[in-house]
């Protein structure tokens, strides 16, 4: 009737969500200002001369991963999911909060390689647990989690920058995950494609674990003009982003980056083309840059390991994100973007 | 297959997310850090000399609400469950994100209405909303808030302040929702808890609208040694207190308030009371005070509007909350709080 609070009386003479919370989650709770989850609330001190910049996502079982997917992979991509936006937006992780609702008969087996997952990505990236509540839902796993990065005042950076003449970069490959997707619900999609094993691996893990960016995340926030994750889509993403910004952008579409497995695929399948670049789930950064600062940014990138490539240019206009075909004409997309409530 | 974000291209030509975002939730959005909702995150610029208090809490259909419960209520409920931690913590509301999974089948109505309930609250408590995202869920309505306020540097009530001496007030009366839900769940109680049709509305609605303190935040912030929101149960909680501070609580059963509504019922089913003192959804504050600042705590919260009540007094002990019953003895409750893992 009531839901219960992380941070609560989190040890082990508590009830039996408040061990779940002890045992599973207190080892993320590294922040003083956590207080080991053993209060109502979290406090965080904001680092001086920032701006906090907030951000909730949550995925669903069934929706945004499968049922069956590893639970240490769940927890980092609802983790990872929102430390993408961060990085999209120039901001440096400070922590996160996290409300999980789980289905009778998660096992404690579950939940131990859920929060072992957790714990690894809230290390790797600075982002440590504030706080959170547990409550049982009669629905799928649904991880709700909010995240807090910082910058420096007035640094965010917006969609809403872009300018005509800049250059459009993308980070990484684009479209894995959706042909990772393709390959789990459909076996035999992989024989069609004629992808091999290890492209196969690669795609669905891309679709299971993002890899966001923050890595470059303090490069694009000294260098890009306007910039955001491409989660839904990179057409649909980069048009949001050139409405924002009040111009077009004209891609060259065979300048968009794919790894080896979604070339292949591609060469076997040309009509899937279209849907990698509107597919989503690619947690890249897709941004614009002043032409002057092209050329360092793509080397500062490198430099820190993150490939960045450029993939057209941005142009005044209205709005519009149009991607052009080998044969100079648009590319049509059944749907730029995913949205749940089209 | 992916999310869709709050803030994103929320304006009336984008999907039909976009469209439902910039209808219902962009008037929510009346800090400039919230972009109106058009960009990938929003900033919260953190007031100086101030640490910001986070808290996450998620209500689901079916299990904090009921699915026919009016979407307004749904709305507030879910709000209030986090500003009433914001108020035991001494914090003021700076603002919130909100995750919202919607089922097949949410009319434009509903959402209508839940927005509607939600701006009333943003505005009443200052709170306004900085972003999130919505989802489609196969499970029922979920909806996961998490809530940012602001305290003077280092002045967080905590749960471990209290000291032997310090006298344990709370706030406003205990176990009306309980009795509420049973109302809801059994039309029948009403006639054999011998309740008329206003005492059984009004202990509804303190099932379904909390009524958080935030009114006296500011008060308890300066005078209370410890503090939490009463929401799994006054004896429940108040043992969490107890532990975190390293003393027990005596209390006397018949000083703790009821309302009209719950003395009645208690009258009539003398065992309902401790399942009042255990049930939770109270969002009162049970606090601990220096017995030299009762006086004045109590008089500025009346002077604010908020009855509070001396209940007892803390001692020496291990943890323990004793709540003692008419004959001296403590009250034996079959569970002292509420919890979903038990």
């Amino acid at each position: 009737m009531t839901e219960r609070r992380m941070p609560g009386r989190s040890d082990e003479t508590g009830s039996g969500e408040d061990r779940l919370i002890a045992r599973h989650f207190r080892p993320l709770a590294t922040d003083p200002g956590a207080f080991a989850l053993a209060d109502d609330a979290a406090i965080l001190k904001p680092p001086a001369g920032c701006d906090l910049v907030l951000k909730a996502d949550a995925i669903i079982g069934g929706v945004h991963f499968l049922a069956d997917d590893p639970p240490d992979t769940v927890a980092q991509k609802a983790l990872r999911v929102n430390l993408s936006d961060l990085a999209a937006k120039g901001a440096r992780p400070l922590g996160f909060l996290l409300s999980l609702a789980l289905p009778q008969g998660i096992s404690e087996e579950w939940l131990a390689s859920f929060a072992r997952g957790l714990k690894e990505d809230a290390e790797q990236y600075g982002c440590p647990l504030f706080g959170g509540d547990t409550d049982r839902t009669p629905g799928p796993i649904t991880v709700s989690i909010s995240v807090f990065g910082a910058v420096p005042r007035g640094t965010m950076i917006r969609r809403s920058g872009a300018r005509p003449g800049d250059c459009v970069v993308v980070t990484g490959t684009i479209g894995d995950a959706v042909l990772g997707l393709r390959l789990r619900r459909d076996p035999e999609a992989a024989v069609r494609l004629r992808l091999d094993q290890t492209m196969r691996d690669q795609l669905i893990g891309r679709y299971r674990v993002p890899q966001p960016r923050n890595a470059v995340a303090e490069i694009f926030r000294r260098h890009a003009s306007a910039a955001m994750d491409v989660s839904d889509g990179l057409a649909g993403d980069l048009a949001k982003l050139c409405r924002a910004s009040g111009v077009d952008a004209r891609i060259d579409a065979a300048r968009v980056p794919l790894s080896d497995g979604a070339r292949r695929a591609v060469a076997a399948e040309p009509a899937l083309l279209a849907a990698l670049l509107s597919g989503g789930d690619d947690y890249e950064i897709v941004a614009t840059v002043p032409a002057d600062k092209r050329d360092v940014l793509i080397a500062e990138a490198s430099a820190a390991g993150v490939p960045v490539t450029e993939i057209g240019r941005v142009e005044s206009g209205e709005g519009r994100a149009e991607f052009l075909g080998a044969d100079g004409c648009p590319l049509a997309f059944a749907r730029a973007s995913f949205s749940h409530f089209d």
